[in-house]
């Protein structure tokens, strides 16, 4: 056979960006050449030009590089189904649907990222983007043929048949409730219906069927924090998140802190019940919220993920999480749990399924295997540090080989609880401070204005709020502050006045002296019990870290990520001063915001992630900082502002501060037992 | 190294009867060994010397064959296991715990069938005999460590994992109701528990999980007839049926026969889910009586397997039995189900599996199916000709390479119903008759007593019940007998009297005569009515036969087996004298029983058989007999005594019948429709 010859029957299509390539006989389907390729070009209607998803255009050119000349010329022209997409939806003029478009010459092939099933989400609504789309459940819309007496085979089992049919998805189970509707939706739609299979299992399972087309499939990604839980409703068909919302934990009216909860599920019959009631009661508070705010239907929101610290996790899932209370710490199951969204008695879809992510220990929760799979520390290529504070601190360290993650037992205090002016982070709450050294005069902002307290708009700027108290991030700053202003000494004593001006802002209290931060009503004061919880809880966190720090062969990182709301606030010169976390530049710390959550987004978006997170959790090194006697050690010699022991020289020549030089105890006033909240 | 060293270390071990064989390190437990060797030998404790299910003895002497001289002193000696075992209870002298016994030299090893896992029943109830038992769900007795800080890991996985071990059985799903159970189970239990785990699906699947060791599992195997719902509470770790019990369906108020129950749900706002809960409640009520009978407990009644025709499969499931009723016939469902008991409002264990076997077509149900699971026509090495005659008939025809079935509307007659006289069989039914050829006068035989009715003893044997009417088997005689006597055309038209002493048998009925079979209160006659239900039936279930067998090359079958409660009572020479099965020797014609049934109790102790039925099912070739122009044809030409063209030489011969001589319609007085009551 000539050149000529092969070149009337073969044509080469390259498909871009993957640039796979093969040779196809003219007059094949680019959607089939796809396929065919491995290039996972989306189609939820079966290839019958009904859904566009399949779209993509042509690259005209010389492609030296793949031997191609390319043209639009080398493609069918639009037949009546794409002229009929065009008119009811609407097709650009240089996109094509690959379904009902047919190779007739060499041909480089744009997919478009909308068009690839596991491609990158591209709405930029900052939190999804770039997050690979890869769901588990898939739309799948099939036209079974009418049943007649020659096939008698049972309408599931046609479904199963055609969903293998058109869209390669093999033997799928059909649950049996479904089998019902099954039966009911293909004669009342005539046998035309969407079928929602879950393809993340080892076997494909139908999920929900609909009569006739449809393309909404939607999901939620929920954080569920002791102190508030948070949901986004997301289009699994784009990635886009099209609503969010939170609200508070209701269990809070049940204890404050987790051990509180768990307290009560131990002292009271039913309380156990009445936590999950709480907690489930309040995800279908915020589904209804988001299919509300969204107009989006309720069968169609087939999918939920959920993450939280293991007590969190333990109590919507109606397990008892007494035995968290105590060591061993002893969880239920520490593995993900995939179950269905009624079983958890949630109010969405019929049928649809939840995913909780694997919990890394009894301390160490979903929550931080979220954070994990959000930011990939192993794949930064240097040693990471990632704190997530909460009500307890979650402390993950990759030191290039090893992961290790534990908690520690930080209390409340870093979130400006249990502190005598503090309060959650909400408007007219303080979250900046600066002290002038010489006067000892604050001026601050807080949540809400951007005005600072020495403006003259900001009595009418806070008229709104009031100053209502200080949040973590404020607290953060104020501690530092007075160690920079000499009202603090390293051990963290509050120093008296030395002069007359200066009792304005120092004032006795008992035997020791507070800090007033605002005189009018409520009056806002910084006392030496605040100092010595801030104190407790940072050398909590320090001694953590530190324990961590020890398993490894590192002196110190360079990469340092602060996560969770506190995190995300604080700045992070002032974590430094504190002695938070590790000495270094204040430019290798950062905040990046709920990272717990984006992970749950993660999984949501990609079973992969799941698959991925299920096993990176199995290999995590979990250290337990209860067994480690060097933990008490590390907590006793963190007490110093900012360490007592460990230099912190960059942050010393950062604020300009001397050299210290103190014995190992001196940071230490009353030496107290170590405290549990998480 | 040397013969004699090699000895020393290695030893030769055969596994009688499988005769697997290998060389073993000296020490090594016996019950490794077989595992390594692939023997199934059974062990719920996974090894502990609890279960005694691992029973082994030694055969002695010198086995050429194998090369091995076998002594029981070749197995280390009896040590605190097997003597705490022996004495807690009992083991046999020349029985050993595979478990707990070493190799020590060369061995024969008898394992006896109790101890294969997939061996065969050997308890001799008559029903349950020689089926394999294999059942799907497998108790595993596990240890586990008690937890402590340095693994965490859940419960739930730490169960996973011990099964695992112990067992091999990987990676076992726990469904989400059972992660409490495990949580709570385990912590009363102090970490020793017996976990029932189904392996039959792709992963193996945690059904229910008991405190400490047990070896009690039992399932059911239920019947689902039109009349009838039979059930057997079976032992699923011996095979044994523990009891059974039958009641009739409680749908049989919403109508007689299928078609009317259809009718029902058709005409009636919430007419199916009203038959749904009939049938439902009544295995609930089967369920409780033979847990009453034997003392089991319900926790660990795990498993229950079900046939029926599509009509009942569908109204038990649930699901909407209308399309069944009319073209296409098209059933919601046709392959096996897999769902929770629970899913099915039946009151078994918590967390019980239930299992329904496939249906064939339409019209061809699980019922069916089991009959060939239990018969295996296709393994009998030549043509098989099956009927089950109940409401309808199902006819399955091996011809030595292609099984087909199909379905034929033969009506309720051949069981009594819509007959005159007819009755269920029960006690008081006339079951067997013969007539006096030259009187006309009866003497027949009731249910209930062996006595015959002219037989002094009668009176008082029938006294219990009297002479309530006559069941389906006696109808089959009594027209054999009524045209053996000549009393009935080979037409099916019963003559007048002919004689003054006649006019006590034959008695005018309108235009028509009728044959006087009792005439005490109430009075039993056969009607020419009656004649012409049998007739249609026959030849209705004689039509489906031939269609059958014009689809293959036999020109007859010489293994006709007649199924169903009323093919195990008929006498076969009048089935063949009626013509309801082709013509051959009447030896070649046998009842089987309840095959149905059979298949179902098969289903239920072997998984293996589940998966062959399924396999099965999709290569039977449906024959729709509607379809078939021939049905007609046939079921016209069938309505003679014994048939009209198809000769029936051999029951000619046998009863000593002249030669029949008649043109092609002559059978047919009126011709009727076709009438369908599946």
């Amino acid at each position: 056979m000539t050149d000529a010859e092969t070149s009337k029957k073969l044509a080469k299509v390259v498909f871009q960006p993957s640039g796979r390539s093969g040779k196809f006989i003219l007059g094949t389907p680019v959607l089939e050449a796809a396929r065919e390729l491995g290039v996972p070009i989306e189609s939820v209607c079966g290839g019958r030009g009904i859904c566009g998803r399949c779209q993509v255009s042509v690259a005209e050119g010389n492609f030296a590089k793949f031997g191609v000349s390319s043209s639009a010329q080398n493609l069918s022209e639009r037949g009546p189904i794409e002229q009929r997409y065009d008119e009811k939806r609407g097709l650009a003029k240089d996109r094509r649907l690959s379904c009902s478009t047919r190779i007739e010459g060499d041909l480089v092939i744009d997919v478009p990222a909308a068009s690839i099933v596991a491609g990158q989400t591209i709405r930029k609504d900052g939190s999804t983007t770039g997050m690979k789309r890869n769901p588990a459940l898939r739309l799948c819309y099939v036209e079974l043929s009418v049943p007649d007496l020659t096939t008698p085979v049972g309408d599931a089992d046609r479904l199963v048949q055609a969903i293998h049919e058109s869209f390669g998805i093999a033997d799928t189970i059909v649950p049996f409730p479904l089998i019902s509707e099954v039966q009911s939706v293909l004669e009342k739609a005539k046998f035309k219906a969407t079928a929602c299979v879950d393809i993340s299992g080892v076997r494909p399972e139908l999920v929900a069927v609909f009569p006739g087309y449809t393309e909404e499939l939607s999901g939620i990604a929920v954080d569920i924090g002791s102190t508030t839980v948070a949901a986004h409703l997301v289009n699994l068909m784009s990635g886009e998140i099209l609503a969010s919302a939170g609200r508070a934990n209701p269990q809070i009216r049940f204890g404050e802190d987790l051990m509180s909860r768990v307290s009560y599920v131990m002292m009271n019959e039913g309380g156990r019940e009445a936590l999950t009631q709480a907690i489930r009661g309040c995800v279908n508070e915020l589904t209804e919220e988001l299919l509300e705010k969204t107009g989006l239907n309720r069968p169609h929101l087939l999918e939920a993920v959920f993450v939280a610290n293991p007590v969190m996790q333990h109590l919507f899932l109606g397990l008892d999480p007494t035995p968290l209370g105590q060591a061993p710490f002893n969880p239920a199951i520490s593995r993900a749990v995939r179950c269905e969204a009624a079983e958890l008695e949630l109010n969405l879809g019929a049928g649809a399924k939840s995913y909780f992510l694997p919990i890394i220990a009894g301390h160490v929760g979903a929550d931080a295997a979220a954070v994990i799979l959000s930011e990939q520390p192993q794949k930064s290529g240097k040693p990471v540090l990632i704190v997530d504070v909460g009500t307890n601190a979650e402390i993950m360290l990759w030191d290039g080989e090893t992961l290790f993650a534990a908690s520690s037992p930080t209390g409340p205090a870093l979130e400006g609880a249990e502190i005598s002016s503090g309060q959650r982070a909400a408007p007219g709450a303080i979250e900046r401070i600066r002290i002038n050294k010489q006067t000892l005069e604050p001026r601050f902002r807080i949540i809400g204005t951007q005005v600072w307290s020495d403006e003259p708009e900001f009595t009418e700027a806070s008229k709104a709020t009031g100053v209502t108290g200080i949040c973590g991030s404020g607290i953060i700053e104020i501690v530092g502050e007075m160690l920079l202003a000499g009202i603090l000494s390293p051990e963290g004593i509050i120093r008296g006045p030395n002069t007359a001006a200066e009792e304005k802002r120092l004032v006795a209290n008992g035997r020791t002296f507070s800090y007033v931060v605002w005189q009018q009503a409520p009056s806002l004061m910084i006392t030496q019990n605040d100092i010595r919880a801030i104190q407790l809880a940072k050398s909590a966190l320090y001694a953590g870290v530190k324990l961590l720090l020890d398993k490894t062969n590192l002196r110190g990182v360079t990469d340092i990520r602060l996560a969770g709301a506190f995190g995300s606030y604080i700045d992070p010169q002032y974590a430094l001063l504190l002695g938070l976390v590790p000495d270094c530049e204040t430019s290798q710390v950062r905040g990046i915001g709920n990272a717990a959550g984006q992970g749950a987004l993660k999984a949501l978006l990609d079973m992969d992630a799941r698959t991925e997170i299920e096993e990176q959790v199995l290999n995590i090194k979990k250290i337990e900082t209860a067994l480690e006697p060097e933990f008490q050690s590390h907590f006793v010699r963190a007490m110093g502002l900012p360490n007592s022991v460990d230099g912190f020289e960059k942050t010393r020549k950062h604020f300009g501060m001397k050299p210290l030089v103190l014995d190992a105890n001196s940071g230490v006033k009353k030496r107290r037992g170590r405290r549990r909240r998480d």
